[in-house]
């Protein structure tokens, strides 16, 4: 399709929405889902200060350009996707992924980018450390995972993003 | 809930997805999950050059208010709902209507968008120009609206956003 794009990105750098959002809009296009997923400022009942993430970049983007594919088969009218996941500290209320998938019409772009971040949460070898505001956080494994993998060497707990 | 807003907004200012994004996000949300409308380049095999859109403005944000309270109801962990659509001439890529809405967990958010966008197109008084690269533009109710408003005195044919 023209200027059709799978984007994915991992960064240490704040995420922009908006210029994420035009990345995938095109003259073709009419509509653009987006899912933003945020820190929030607790997880069950503990006050959380920030996340971190950390990934294994090389596997999680060769799955995440796997997963563009699987939403194209799934949805053939896509036009363009992109998935920005961000590594490090983030602080409560800025974004640590976000996607943005475009199409002509909009029934197709908002089914995939439900999909889509149901699938990196169970997919992508991401995890995260939740830094409470009263003693150590704790690095685990998303729950939502379906492989588990093992954490990087260093870490003993963790959690898939 | 603390610091839960309902914006609606009509107006003919470009619309900024980034902001739009960042005015529902709260330290107690993980999700904001959006969903820009924008203008094609095509309709039906025509060239479209513009759109332009009118609105019965006082009824619109009436509608569009009641629409958020449909939205609570429906889902009852949402924190933050914004409505964004512009008027007035629509460049082709720009955006012409903004939605996003944050919640806890990612399901609310997603599911509500939607729902959104499925009910604005059916109630909102909001009309749209097509501008053809040739000939002149049409302007007609939106095929999906379950109402049909009278359009505005002077305009004989028009869509529905």
């Amino acid at each position: 399709m023209e200027g059709a794009r799978d984007i994915v990105e991992l960064t240490t750098d704040v995420l922009d929405v908006g210029a994420i959002s035009a990345s995938v809009t095109h003259p073709t296009t009419g509509a653009t889902a987006l899912f933003v997923g945020t820190t929030r400022d607790n997880f069950e009942d503990k006050e959380v200060v920030r996340l971190e993430y950390e990934a294994y970049e090389g596997m999680a983007r060769k799955q995440l350009g796997a997963l563009c594919s699987e939403l194209r088969e799934k949805w053939v009218e896509l036009h363009s996707i992109a998935i920005h996941h961000r590594l490090g500290v983030v602080a409560v209320t800025q974004a640590s992924v976000v996607i943005a998938i475009s199409s002509p019409h909009r029934r197709d772009a908002l089914q995939a980018v439900e999909h889509c971040i149901d699938r990196l949460k169970a997919i992508a070898p991401i995890w995260k450390k939740e830094v409470y505001s009263e003693g150590e956080g704790q690095w685990k494994a998303n729950k939502e995972c379906t492989w588990a993998p093992t954490p990087p060497q260093g870490l003993s707990k963790w959690t898939l993003s």
